[in-house]
């Protein structure tokens, strides 16, 4: 027997969870959006149509985009973005951590 | 800010979530199939799929009918589906109580 879990946030709607948390931690790795997202395998019109959900449900900035330069401009978290999507994790991380517990000893000896 | 947590469980595939519980809980209250899948809107060949998925997937019977008498049969749970049930629930219960404590923690000042 196995368990998933799915967890999702937001304000108005359940804008922020495993797929836009992965696109943002690409784009920390990368220092690009489009890198980010051709990394997962995904359009740029879904990476923004998620992107954007969530900066419009959350009420602030995700991203910020520097221009020009030797490499022609990147884009990043935002101080807010990184601190928020590091809450989360870290909201998912003990969850995670009680439900393989909890698993264990509801389902570890008989099921 | 509000969390949304969904939870499967299974042996080679997540086949035992929030619907077919809810469909075992409406079959509970009015020992009849027909009444439960009625109750939530669901059609008869949605409520076979989920459940025979479970069942199929779990590999024991959830679901046991008792055929004449004066009310012309009714749908029980088996012993073991009601285990089952009662645990999956427990299971579940008992990250929505860790949940909420660490989403007052992580998301309840702050943001």
């Amino acid at each position: 027997m196995k368990y998933d879990i799915h967890i999702r946030i937001g304000k108005d709607e359940m804008s922020f969870g495993k797929g836009v948390v992965m696109l943002l931690e690409n784009i920390e790795r990368f220092d690009s959006l489009s890198a980010a997202y051709k990394e997962m395998g995904m359009s740029s019109s879904k990476a923004w149509k998620i992107l954007n959900r969530a900066q419009n449900d959350l009420g602030f900035p995700l991203l910020e985009s520097t221009t020009g330069g030797k490499n022609g401009g990147a884009t990043h978290l935002t101080q807010q973005g990184k601190e928020f999507l590091m809450t989360y994790k870290h909201f998912c991380e003990r969850i995670e951590f009680v439900a393989q517990e909890e698993f264990e000893k509801a389902f570890g000896k008989k099921w």
